[in-house]
């Protein structure tokens, strides 16, 4: 089959490999139907996680085309979504349906342990806990979002302290930032102030219902936006040291900055003094895929949370290359790549 | 009337000033019977924050000499202790109860902007909401308790996310870290691992109910404790660059650490990336001493917050450097003095 | 000055009466520009609660003529909004926000103990508690809103136990039941089933987003469109017996009935024993006023909490008569009346 | 094998039956070791659910015997302790670990629909969701208690919305009610007052920590006890009209009842005005069994939570009719009784 493969800083190449065995028997393999490109797989092509080669990818829909003897809720034939992170689906931790806090480890598709989704099989272990079907009335799109992306966006929100009426900043309106502007508004904040070096993501949030913030000095904006105060809640979808800066700025006192980017290797220096003199409250993610899917799915089904205005472009799997060069171009018109067989 | 001032790193000063006026028609005035030292206040005498000199002190109770025509819960006579930190008493951050989150900004007092309550006499703004009158059956130590030391160790327990039946570590075996213990197994802990390097300490710990972890390696130890896993929540009441090792450390995946203890001014190197992965949460705070009282009072009251084996010590005012000498020397047997007039 | 009096069911009169002197230092009079007649109103009106003769009214916005020498944070002159429930402001309860709860007893205006708010003046017991500046960028119907039919959807919605994505049925499409619905979907809510016989108000919850179920057999609808299982809230702003009996019968096994109507004066007979095995939640509510304007003030000034639509007409207060019958005869077109001097 | 049957009101015999067979193949078959008689039994021996012959009983701990092919986390010889409470173990409600929300319907055992578990073996669908391995250092009766009491005083207690530092009244001072006051403690109550017309189980409640209220008027002692408040929280562990009706009139506008007690049939005349008027929430649970062992079982183990002095008795199987002549007698000394082989 074919896999994706970041061989060095910059380089995409689709490789020929044999076809994934079952992981064990309760495990399933998966024919990719459509597969999409997240903002972490560039940490991989940008360099910042120095890990090469490495088989890429871990938002996929498909086709279960082949199953272990112990899973009983699927079968050979069905539409399924993976979680991005994959749970042992026994532990404690899987029980409360954040593989992150799995026994045995989270382990994240396309990172180095598990395949990489952006291929035609994948492998997926604990195929019971791992996999959802994809449900009725949710297009591929959307379910690409809740393979990731969407219940990070949706963590960033929730873990952000919200009380209704709440002014949240959101930090990087790329596609993990744009669902945190809908998932925000969805708790019931009362502003979103949406903050982008690019005018073109400005715009999407605003129409996604965000108040765009345009200026040099994010936090002065926020400030006077507030009444001196500062946002009830930030939400870094960035997470380099600027933006940590620019959120401990904009917070105000027993406010909570909530990161959920992939910040590079390096330490941030944190300010832990004015940090306790302040009492902020600083929450870092990965999405808890499992736990969030029995809040977003009917809210996707239902249409109230939208989908919509985040996939931007599509490439055949063979043209990785450049779906990679796209996205990494961060330009104002392409937020998110879908790659299909 | 005197007041304790420190004048330079290891300097204690007893000053004759000047009576303070009422702060406004909303003031009063109080006329110590008892105050403490807090370990923050060790900060200026240790040097860690370089002002002087500077009149210092934050926890006392005593009686009300002098009231502003605005005030309406207090009258002269009445016994009352003082919150540590005063805020406006009008605001939406007031009205929440935490005067750190003042719109006109919390102010503690002892620390510049506001008179030190190691003096005979303390001008406290906004009485009504600054002061508590001393509930019936609420010793004098209890009383100077909740001026600060209580509501620290209690709101470090509730923000460090427990749940019942949870293991919570506590980090530094002070007045703060002792109260930090007992408010983890009031609200529902598993089990408390108690951690300082004076082995009296951990025994006094160990007296109200913790486990006493005596291990070079402290992150080792808790992962032992717990199956490999990691504390579902770390208390650090020290608030050094090691502590906050240790609790990256000792902290499970999807955990919190709550720190209450001050740092010094420079920042800490926060492992930012690994905090994502392993969706960390790092919660700094001071007390919302007002918030705390509705909580605390009663549970001090019918005896279920024990407060007794915190206060060690007692010098009267006069022997100030004596005291502070005694503090800082942090010898098992000292954890919290009290200075009477 | 006049004020509207239930003289007997069906019975309404404006009485001329003395001017309303200041109730206390702490007390405000405020001149009516604009007042609203509630659904609790029309329990007097139809005899449900014969307590005559009284004078009605509880929602209203006016300008401050006079105010005590203890009142800070007002001034004659200002416009003002008035809490419909109205506490001492002093006690532990109303540190809540929640007048219900005060120690003295919360009273509504317009029942007996306090005056009418369908007047030209109203007296305003500790008027820095129960009075609000009206917000900028709040209309005079926004603000009768706030003052009790906001934040009894409001409070209707919180306490119905939410999780995002559940699904909630309404029954009743008043104006609170409508404020109840637009709450819902503000705080997450999947999707909201909206029930009254009335055809136009099933359409006008449409346009605010639910799903309007005409059914004959509402429980039976409700069990079909969530397969089988039941709604995960329900919502009563009837509260009748046969609305109860509708919400049992159609709310999920561990799900929540939160009733903000007014019963008549006999008791329900409530199934306890099915409560007890199908882990029901049944929560009885009035507004905690003060409590939801830290919540809705913010989400009305930016649009996100609409409150169009609900006001439908305007009468003169020397027509009250014509008013309580236009609202008593409860039309598809009638939701809410507005009273002008 | 044997099974312990009531046949009519005040008549229990022991049968003896064909052994069960497993119930599919995710089923298992557990050897009782020890059995309990709970509160609920004994509205079959009382002829309150008048459902006769039926064999009763759901609290066991024993050794599987039996297993079926899909079961993966238990095998034969093991210890086990069963939920009181069967849920299916694969659909969103069993997920949320409580079976009484289960999709299928959660089934008590001993009610009709399953086996009975006074028995010398059980048959257990959905083994693995259903059992639980006997935790290290726990009694065979702390074991017994994990299968419903102690789990259903746990709930009472958290969903009495409970603050900390709150008083909560908890009436019925049997096995539940105990375990209730013991949970409110726990969980940060400031305050139990423990009613019971039995002396003896007053004493026992207060030797657990709780407050021992001995009066004629209940509502009378609990208003002066909170200076004319009320309580924060009642906790009903006798369900029947009277208690409710003390229920009602001890707890605070704004407050909680917590209905865990089995009432008879016919419905409780609700004053539904005054609830709407004082703001009252009521709560009415089964436990929800598997949610409760994560929080119950690391606090037992730990020794956070006693479980000691709630089992008073002992019989053999075959002296069945004497045990339940024995708990049906509600003496001071006789709270709960232990049934083995």
């Amino acid at each position: 089959m074919r896999t994706v493969v970041v061989t060095a800083p910059g380089q995409i190449e689709v490789h020929e490999v044999p076809d994934p065995v079952l992981p064990g028997p309760d495990g399933a393999i998966v024919a990719m139907e459509a597969a999409a490109i997240c903002g972490s797989d560039l940490h991989f092509y940008d360099g910042d996680l120095p890990l090469f080669p490495v088989a890429v990818g871990h938002e996929v829909v498909g086709r279960i085309v082949e199953v272990g003897d112990q899973v009983r809720r699927f079968a050979v034939g069905q539409r399924v979504l993976v979680s991005s992170v994959a749970g042992c689906g026994q532990c404690v931790g899987c029980a409360d349906g954040d593989p992150v806090t799995c026994l045995s480890g989270g382990k994240v598709f396309g990172a180095g342990e598990l395949g990489g989704a952006q291929s035609d099989l994948l492998a997926v272990p604990a195929a019971d806990f791992n996999l959802l079907g994809v449900p009725d009335g949710v297009s591929d799109e959307a379910a690409l979002l809740l393979t990731d992306n969407l219940g990070t966006g949706w963590v960033a929100a929730q873990r952000a302290d919200l009380k209704p009426g709440g002014t949240v900043v959101v930090l990087g309106l790329g596609a993990v930032g744009l669902c945190a502007v809908r998932s925000a508004l969805l708790l019931g904040a009362g502003r979103v102030l949406a903050v982008d070096p690019v005018a073109g993501r400005r715009e999407r949030a605003a129409s996604f219902g965000a108040v765009a913030i345009d200026a040099e000095d994010v936090a002065a904006a926020v400030l006077e936006a507030t009444g001196g105060r500062g946002a009830d809640a930030v939400i870094d979808a960035v997470a380099k040291d600027a933006s940590l800066d620019t959120a401990f700025a904009s917070v105000r006192a027993g406010g909570t900055i909530s990161v959920v980017g992939v910040h590079d290797l390096s330490p941030y220096p944190l300010p832990v003094l004015m940090g306790v003199f302040r009492s902020i409250t600083l929450r870092m993610a990965t999405a808890p895929v499992h736990q969030s899917w029995a809040d977003l799915v009917p809210l996707v089904q239902h249409g109230r949370l939208e989908t919509s205005g985040i996939f931007t472009h599509e490439f055949a799997l063979d043209d990785a290359a450049a779906a990679y060069a796209a996205v990494a171009a961060r330009t104002p018109d392409c937020i998110k790549v879908k790659l299909v067989p």
